[in-house]
């Protein structure tokens, strides 16, 4: 198991590889892009795929589209917790990073691990914390370890549940005002199977896609934005600025707050009666 | 200032920028090399001179070889305290890297820090830091802030007088053995004017020059390693392997093994009478 800092947006994959500009490596984009290319053209090219999966923010389970032996796909598993999905199977790909920032919630602390199956590629990544950092900083590890032990305290579920529980509710809360709305439509999210908890469970997902419905409505985050609710637009993900995304992670303060704002939002809209 | 994570080692610098591959910058040496380009061949390239001062291993201090409106030097200020070297005057470069690692010994905490006059360097280190790690760790930073505190109690002082003296006292009792033998000669260092300390003061470096004298002592860490002694060969410096490094950075019970048995290896030589 190689230890890895990990960062958790699929946009700073990007950021990185252009920054860095590696003398080997350039970033081209979707890999749904690179299956066009001939078979030559791919078995020349190293290529690595980075697989968020659930995706950041949609939060939809994905799996690699490129296969052959110069491909190799990195699944990025930071929001891969029963708080935020269903988990269908175990986790068993040949490269999965994880981050204790979606897991606990301390991204500050900057903690980050790997499962590695080939023993090259965690001699890499043992080589790049070398060069990069020559360690991860003792002071984090160790917070990081204290709360490994306490998530696992008991029968090590009791996290999970909580976090399941909390953010479904809060799913069902944000739900239950847009069934009432015309103006916005709340992104549909199928209940699943999921293998940790053994059973159909609905959704609980850390972050909700809103569509501003109404043809004028082009802009959704300034429609928010005057109603004084903070979205992140479309466009910073690549779709349409119609559609916004909602952080469904924050205190329960902020959370109420949210919910007041958006009902009363929705309560303006003509002849909707709301709760 | 910006906070940026340091690297202590000189040879670091190649191992880094080696691996990372940059497109558009490579390692080319001892920038001393570089002072034989032709102005043209300096002005049409972008040129960053490291300069490690004090030197690792040698304890020097040093000033950038190579001058010119396309080259940066970049200061690596690590062992820059009065612990280990005269401060002959207050620091006063464009861009000067620090790190707590040599300053209380909490190398694991991988927390640096950066003086920089030029906004436009500062932006860069800002951006760099944003992509390669989003932030330092908080755990990190607050140990480091903690750390600072105690420092910068009573008058600011206490840790740096204490430092130098212990550091002065192993130089002290290192010196006294050698000065037994034929076999070694370590490494000389003059007294320096101190302006943090305002007086003279002698050597108290964090590491140690030996040389092996015997024509036959070509490999000199061997002669140490039969006598239970490690230290680091002259080659991973870029001197002779009748060099050796010896770490002066260890804790009392361990510095102490170190000078009963350097004191050993000194008593068996012929006609030596030690202390």
């Amino acid at each position: 198991m190689a230890l890895f800092i990990l960062d958790c947006d699929v946009q700073l994959y990007k950021t990185q590889t252009d920054f860095f500009r590696n003398a080997e490596f350039e970033y081209k984009g979707d890999a749904n892009l690179l299956k066009k290319l001939d078979r030559n053209a791919k078995a020349n090219n190293s290529i690595i795929e980075f697989v968020t999966s659930p995706n950041n923010p949609d939060g939809n389970l994905r799996v690699a589209v490129l296969q052959g032996a110069s491909v190799r796909a990195v699944y990025d598993h930071a929001y891969y917790w029963p708080h935020f999905t269903a988990v269908p199977a175990p986790a068993d790909e040949d490269i999965m990073i994880f981050t204790i920032s979606k897991l606990t919630g301390h991204a500050g602390t900057r903690f980050g691990w790997a499962f590695i199956k080939d023993e090259n590629v965690y001699q890499n990544m043992q080589a790049y914390i070398r060069a990069a950092e020559l360690g991860i900083s003792r002071k984090a590890q160790l917070r990081a370890l204290k709360r490994m032990k306490t998530i696992l305290q008991g029968n090590g579920t009791e996290i999970f549940n909580y976090a399941y529980h909390k953010m479904s509710d809060r799913w069902g809360k944000l739900s239950r005002i847009f069934s009432f709305s015309k103006r916005f439509s709340l992104q549909e999210i199928p209940p699943r199977f999921c293998n940790f908890f053994r059973k159909v469970r609905g959704p609980s997902p850390a972050y909700a896609w809103l569509k501003c419905e109404r043809e004028g409505d082009t802009n959704c985050k300034s429609v928010l934005r005057a109603a004084n609710i903070i979205g992140r637009e479309g466009s910073l993900f690549n779709v349409e600025n119609r559609y916004v995304r909602l952080s469904l992670l924050k205190s329960e303060d902020d959370f109420n707050l949210l919910l007041s704002r958006l009902n009363k939002l929705v309560a303006e809209e003509d002849g909707v009666k709301t709760m």
